[in-house]
């Protein structure tokens, strides 16, 4: 079989796509706590063929920045946060083949709680859900959650671990055909096909049995973001659909190289993960079109928005300190949030003391810096030497404004994308493993 | 304003309703999984005038009884239980009145999570959202979430008291009028509008800011159930709507002016709370064609049904006790369940050591029994004594079966309501609150 990307959509449940300069668009929605607006993000995202619609989520808004909200509020930089279950069933409803899927932490729930909920997900949706996977970072998260400060690195990882032996766990222990439902013998379910977990480990005691039976689709799609050496052993154990990134090709081939090598050594078929990058496009019908409508993205940014992401991804607040100071080993290493983050700035700044205003330069958090830019050819020819080069399997697109990043997308470079066979004509079929290319997973099968 | 009734339909994202023989019945839909089931129950409540669609829930299928889910599965007691928010939210893309209510436990969550959750709910629905707030009772649930065992009744209480200090705080964070999306100016909210709550208290610490601004109707309801003297208490304080039970007109008349006094008491207008009572009806054009239904009801149910149910209920396994054998004094003080229902069966069998017998018997869970049974007449005369003499404002309605149960409803029952004007014959406005008679919460007036 052809092989041929994956897009997914980069959704937030907030007052402005990853960007925050987004609500400020001219042509963007006003109304981003209503139904209607992630509605008309579905449908948009489903005639263009997206196999999935991800929301990322935070369990706070970015306040680390000068320890105070009021910039957040006033300058809208992620202040709204709504849970994304609500939202992303709202989308399901008015969809038939987009899958679904959502940022869940397993550092402050129980995983009991996390496999019921997405186990139900997967059955309203029709086999159409997915969970991505995180650890919580931010002091600003602990804090609302009724910790003083985010747990450590590791530790996060050893929990997170865990918290996926007992979901998925919890998930397999409905058989496929435990459901009767035979009311003349009054036999609901065969009780030899329903299994009790009890799990005790050292972070999590579940016992079961789980509530929830098998989804149409198994149960739902793992996603996993993790960047740090840590963070991509996790994927390459759990992973099905890894977000990752690439700075340039040459780094993107070996991290890609390197995923799959660390999934096949964890006993997995990396064909049966799809490894894939972000990317923000402007597009239009001709490159000067582009051009002037990313000019007119440059000029809706402000400072703040990138100092407020950064100081939250990287849990530190640099408020009072010299932007262009070289950072300490000391303050480098202090870094608790994300890892990744840090290693691919001190890699792509080739400084082993950057400063702050190189982490600035080099995360590009807030800015449409890195943008691919151009008319429906140009921006296809780069997203098709990303993946034939393989660096990604598919793209995990951002939106510059809501609905117009992602109708320009679908109109410009969908059609052309599957004008050269990288990408599918239609759905394959109704559940978002089906439409991935994921086999149903069996009973037990991850327990190796 | 003339005093109408609130109705409110009873549901269960399980494979039954809260009677397991439900799914036996002949014309019971077998799809309880899907999510055709629960938007033809919304589309039928809706069409009959209902204020509200209410989800109990479990966080454990029952298997207190013998200490084995074998008879569970096998006879489709309550095995199915899905989370009920995602069912919810599919039931809220069919419909656009119905009130949307979902039980949520204090117990084994944090209350900003719970606090997120249903502000989201409540803009994705318009305002229709209420939270049923309970205390989770069972060593089932206990050992899926971590713990040995539930924790004690009166410790369950005063951490959800200050559960809700919490949740109820966080919603009065965000005032009305903070959000300016300004797109000329640039200012997204008005940060003089947006608090911090930093609460820190015995049980839980959360910082705040909150990341969900007001809805349409300023927060959810608050939905409470609590029948012992502790979780009287707690309704009287909190519940905007109370789920109440009255075994005779007696009974209920006094538990009905005691709860209002209790509201009183507490410094809030006891017209803001509505109490509604369970009701199973069994109506049809006739009242023989109704005894014949009732028949047919009775013939659907099994022993084991009731057995397993009130194990449940009381936190108890008497399996292997005589069910005839008047129960000791330890005993019945033993009981860490429903403590309003071993008080109910104290009293109405006027025994001050019950057997499990006496249990089964005033206890009614799991059969028919205490059935309203009639022609549309006859079951609307009995409606209406309840409700004029003061037992309750309204009613929980069950079902006994899916969607008959609630169709046979609103065909005979609601029309011949609305004919004596005991009943809307529309919906007032588009919230929850406004269909309920409720003020919208100004900021802070719940902090006495």
């Amino acid at each position: 079989m052809t092989r041929q990307m994956v897009m997914v959509g980069f959704l937030q449940a907030q007052n402005c796509t990853n960007y925050p300069f987004s609500w400020r668009h001219p042509e963007a929605r006003v109304d981003a706590t209503s139904p209607e607006y992630y509605q008309e993000i579905a449908r948009v995202l489903e005639a263009g063929k997206f196999q999935v619609a991800f929301f990322d989520d935070r369990l706070a808004m970015p306040d680390r920045y000068g320890g105070d909200h009021t910039h957040t509020v006033e300058n809208g930089i992620r202040c709204v946060k709504m849970d994304p279950l609500p939202v992303l069933m709202m989308m399901a409803s008015a969809t038939q083949h987009l899958g679904l899927g959502a940022t869940c932490s397993t550092t402050y729930y129980e995983p009991f709680h996390i496999a019921r909920m997405f186990a139900t997900m997967d059955l309203m949706t029709k086999g159409r859900a997915a969970w991505n996977v995180v650890t919580s970072v931010n002091d600003g998260e602990a804090m609302n959650m009724g910790r003083d400060s985010a747990m450590a690195h590791d530790l996060r990882y050893d929990r997170a671990d865990e918290f996926m032996e007992v979901v998925l766990g919890h998930w397999d222990t409905w058989e496929d055909g435990a459901l009767l439902v035979d009311k003349e013998s009054k036999r609901f379910a065969d009780a030899a096909k329903v299994h009790r977990l009890d799990h005790a480990g050292p972070f999590f005691r579940s016992r079961g049995p789980f509530t929830v039976p098998r989804s149409q689709q198994g149960h739902p799609v793992i996603i996993q973001a993790g960047q740090s050496g840590r963070g991509r052993d996790f994927a390459a154990r759990w992973g099905e659909v890894i977000f990752s990134t690439a700075s340039n090709i040459a780094v993107g081939k070996a991290s890609y190289t390197d995923l799959k090598a660390k999934t096949t050594a964890a006993g997995r078929n990396p064909d049966y993960m799809t490894i894939c990058i972000p990317v923000l496009t402007v597009v239009a019908e001709t490159r000067s079109e582009a051009e002037d409508k990313m000019a007119l993205l440059e000029t809706l940014t402000l400072e703040v928005d990138e100092l407020s992401l950064l100081a939250e991804g990287l849990n530190v607040d640099f408020a009072t300190k010299d932007l262009d100071a070289p950072m300490t080993r000391e303050e480098i290493d202090g870094i608790s949030g994300f890892q990744g983050l840090r290693d691919q700035v001190v890699r792509d700044s080739g400084k082993s003391n950057p400063s702050l205003r190189d982490f600035l330069r080099h995360s590009k958090r807030g800015r449409p810096e890195g943008a691919i830019v151009g008319g429906p050819k140009e921006v296809t020819d780069r997203l098709e030497e990303l993946f034939v080069e393989r660096v990604c399997d598919g793209f995990v697109v951002a939106a510059s404004h809501i609905p117009g990043g992602y109708a320009d997308f679908v109109r410009y470079v969908i059609p052309e994308l599957q004008k050269r066979g990288l990408f599918h004509q239609d759905y394959k079929g109704l559940t978002l493993r089906e439409n991935l290319g994921l086999p149903r997973p069996e009973i037990g099968v991850w327990k190796t």
